[in-house]
């Protein structure tokens, strides 16, 4: 089970370089339910996920790089390209989407949550902007179109 | 993980219609991973089995028509269609599947265990023909080449 909350950031933290990085590549072989390839720096990523907003089921599978490049032929819609900074926020970490291609300069935050509780109640931090987790438009499966 | 044997048949039981009988179409989107899609009756299931030929790692997730049918339009060579027939024999199930199309006559019996002692330890009917098990060429990845 997922559970994540999502926004919009207009401005990004003077010291982003500070943390862990990764570069990500991905595109869609379908979007409902969601079959996702990724490439993660050098892993290799087959991901389902059942329809939803804030709450999805989620699947993680390995690839190799031969296969992550024979999907990729198959995918609908646009490869999504971005650079994910992991930054710790108190008991979790934001994910810090920074879009390039296409979708720049688009920058979402999303944090991930063990209970919906915990999900509904968080207050996020003063630098984020609009809370887009229920707006279907950000999803990136949305995005890849 | 799916441990399982493989047998060629070439005389089918005379009272196959006593039994439980499917009606299956599936493509493969990957052959190593194995990616696939499959429709039985009117359930669609996306299957992801990890590299082998007895024991592999299987993980099944729903579909919807609707992505099954966008799905299929990716998939890799051709779309298999068989009948499978449930058998039970001992304390297993044999998976009888009589192949249509550009596959028949080919009929293939499929028997899980779960474990791999079992497996070794299993003395077939005495209608199955050759064991495949270890043959790849009989995986229906292979055959949808």
């Amino acid at each position: 089970m997922e559970i994540e909350r999502k926004y919009l950031i207009s401005e990004l933290p003077s010291n982003l370089e500070d943390y862990p990085v990764r570069s990500i590549q991905q595109g869609y072989l379908n979007r409902d339910p969601v079959i996702r390839i990724r490439r993660e720096d050098s892993n290799f990523i087959l991901t389902y996920k059942s329809s939803g907003l804030m709450i999805r089921e989620e699947v993680n599978l390995p690839l190799n790089a031969q296969s992550y490049e024979s999907l990729r032929e198959k995918i609908d819609g646009k490869l999504i390209t971005k650079k994910r900074y992991l930054i710790p926020y108190k008991q979790y970490t934001i994910e810090l989407d920074v879009f390039s291609g296409e979708l720049a300069p688009l920058i979402l935050a999303e944090v991930e949550f063990p209970t919906a509780e915990e999900a509904e109640n968080f207050t996020p931090p003063s630098w984020f902007g609009e809370d887009v987790t229920f707006d279907g438009r950000y999803h990136n499966s949305y995005l890849s179109k």
